[in-house]
């Protein structure tokens, strides 16, 4: 079956030179990867002309598709469009099309349009305008002689992400047509990767070699990918589903849901369909646990609120927490995160609370309560209980790791 | 002046796949610019000989130090070793000193030396080994014909870096002695990129070619990085900062912090500068700006606590904001944004309050309040005031862009 070659340039030289992090390449090769397309190459570069154009050329050698992200910015370090219209013997121009988009986008943010973002509406006359609902700067697609197809986008990585998922993998489907790839999901929580392993790892064994399966690997998460490569799309489609259906009884009570679906999405369905309603009690994860939740759409329904409780005094005065038991037992211990989850449920009058309190570091610690020392705390109206884990000392880790271990306590308790 | 190109080289299926991601690329060009070698190109490809091989040739032809990770473990798919020894018309060989080290480290992890671990010993006959402390593969260090020199690492990070600080780099001060490289930056909230650019513009043309300026954006934020290059560091330093003074006082509204400090860092050093403590009152928001402010290790010396206000029972009970407010004006109003931010202030007893009311979407727009209509309060003991901002239909952004806008509009009161 033909194979598809993509080449990704990153253009920026705050990028090359380590100031920020380029994560838009491994982004991209990634969905790339599902989308079976290869990556061959990926090159990062600054923001120099030469180049630029030599990257280019490099570029359409040996692949089929170009990806270009950074270097469309506004000001004049920003050297890709240019670059393009250079490279193709074209010229720029304004764009109607894009300039009323852009202008109705500054319209929306209520923002004047300075002349230098009306420069962003200028494309290679030969270009297709790949319209950009997250941002200024279009994306462009244009084709070489040599039939190899540069697509340039934003470096901003949710603008890239929107581009690459709604305009450019669209199009570089019709025009290449891979072989059918079907992929399916099975997310677990509370299970490492190579426990994981020594479960399925027999049954891993024994597939048949048209299905991989990959262990995608995340704090606290760990999703098993299966993907199948063929020519019948339908066959395809019916045998990843019986192989999922066959690896899930191994690891039932780990799974909280399949494909794309996230855990706090996971949890939401879940509230949604028994009617229930939550609210948290943070103290280490600062409220952290409250956005997750709030990140997905529609969790007005179930999610009332949450007390972010970091002082004493207000785990005492809003939560209700026992002063005496802030006093015996501190405020990193068992019966403190039970008080406030009770707490939580009661103020904000819902059916579930979770609660956290923990030492995220870097200071804090002590001998017996050591960074990455966190209970958690879950209160219906039948129980009230607490857990413990011991973390890192690591902050940001910590903490996002508290969230993701609240979660599945909650999980346990209403799947 | 005399400029070292620096060329890095990733190999490794698994990240060119997207699998891991990549952070020596970004850790190794960072160092060399703190050390004035500028990386001219990063490259990642796969294990695979010939695109080894041609990426060799590739980066002789254009730098002076050719750095590569990846690709030296002790199985058959690590080709690192094998290709450098081919490109260089050499071959490998047992290396005693190498031997020995290995055999030491194996006594003392208490572990059997096997045949494949003995391999990692072979080098080239016309390298120079470089000891690595943390790990059994070696540094390998050759120098080509042009006088390129090819420096040959392990992909593990902790492995690479010990290598690269210890080893690598003093050689390559030996060797090449760089020219210095000095970064300054000034990091600005509440203006676009494109805007900065009509202020500062002109005095930007006016820079020395020695002193370049680059404009760094994320959402709501943009960051001025002004990098200087020259023989004399102490001079250059002096420039760089003399410069910087000379820009400040043109944006000196929307500066928040300078080089490496965040917005919620700048909030909490002049917060616990003042003495001053905060809590936030959040709807829209849904706990992401407690998360962000209490991301900041000590922040709880400040940051008393937050109260998330999904649901309006939650600003009527908890934080009190009027009934007659909600039912009238609506719960994203100017009324409701001050009612929270009042109440968040008497309720977790703080100085100052932030709240945020706002339709994140993609649900619950109307006509007159469209999905990204955002109102933001603030209240002190003096005086308590609402922002209104208007973003645009994804959810994600619209909450990030919101923490920004309101941790904004804290700095504008504080700062």
């Amino acid at each position: 079956m033909q194979e598809i070659r993509a080449y990704i340039i990153t253009i920026g030289d705050e990028i090359l030179y380590g100031q920020i992090v380029d994560t838009n390449a491994q982004w991209m090769s990634a969905l790339l990867d599902e989308s079976g397309i290869k990556t061959i190459r990926r090159l990062t570069i600054g923001d120099d002309k030469s180049e630029i154009l030599s990257a280019f050329d490099e570029a359409e050698k040996d692949s089929d598709l170009v990806l270009i992200t950074g270097g469309l910015g506004p000001t004049p370090d920003d050297l890709t469009k240019p670059c393009l219209a250079e490279y193709f013997n074209d010229k720029l121009e304004m764009r109607e099309e894009a300039l009323n988009d852009l202008s109705e986008l500054f319209k929306r943010l209520d923002r004047e349009l300075s002349p230098l973002n009306e420069k962003q509406a200028e494309l290679p006359t030969r270009a297709k305008y790949l319209k950009n609902d997250m941002g200024t700067a279009p994306g462009i697609w244009m084709e070489s002689k040599k039939n190899t197809v540069f697509v340039s986008m934003p470096g901003v990585p949710y603008e890239m992400k929107f581009l690459m998922k709604e305009r450019v993998l669209p199009e570089v489907k019709k025009r290449f047509m891979p072989t059918s790839i079907v992929h399916r999901r099975i997310n677990t929580v509370g299970i490492g990767e190579s426990w994981l392993h020594e479960i399925i790892g027999e049954k891993e064994k024994a597939l048949p070699s048209h299905i991989r399966l990959a262990y995608l690997p995340s704090p606290g998460i760990v999703k098993l990918r299966f993907t199948g490569k063929g020519e019948d799309k339908p066959k395809l489609i019916e045998e990843v589903n019986k192989t999922v259906d066959e690896f899930k009884p191994l690891i039932e009570k780990y799974i909280y849901g399949y494909d794309d679906e996230k855990l706090e999405e996971a949890i939401g369905r879940v509230l949604k369909f028994k009617g229930k309603t939550i609210a948290t009690a943070e103290s280490c994860t600062g409220g952290k646990l409250a956005h997750k939740i709030t990140s997905v759409p529609g969790s007005s329904e179930y999610f009332l609120g949450s007390v972010v409780s970091y002082s004493n005094d207000v785990k005492i005065n809003v939560l209700g927490v026992k002063k005496e038991t802030i006093e015996k037992e501190g405020a990193v211990s068992e019966d403190t995160v039970k008080q406030m989850a009770v707490g939580a449920r009661k103020l904000l009058k819902t059916d579930i609370a979770i609660s956290t309190s923990g030492i995220a570091g870097p200071g804090g610690g002590s001998k017996e309560k050591p960074v990455g020392t966190i209970w958690l705390g879950y209160a219906d109206d039948n129980q009230v209980v607490a857990k413990k884990i011991n973390l890192g000392k690591d902050r940001a880790m910590n903490i996002e790791y508290t969230t993701i271990a609240a979660l599945n306590l909650l999980k346990k308790h209403i799947m």
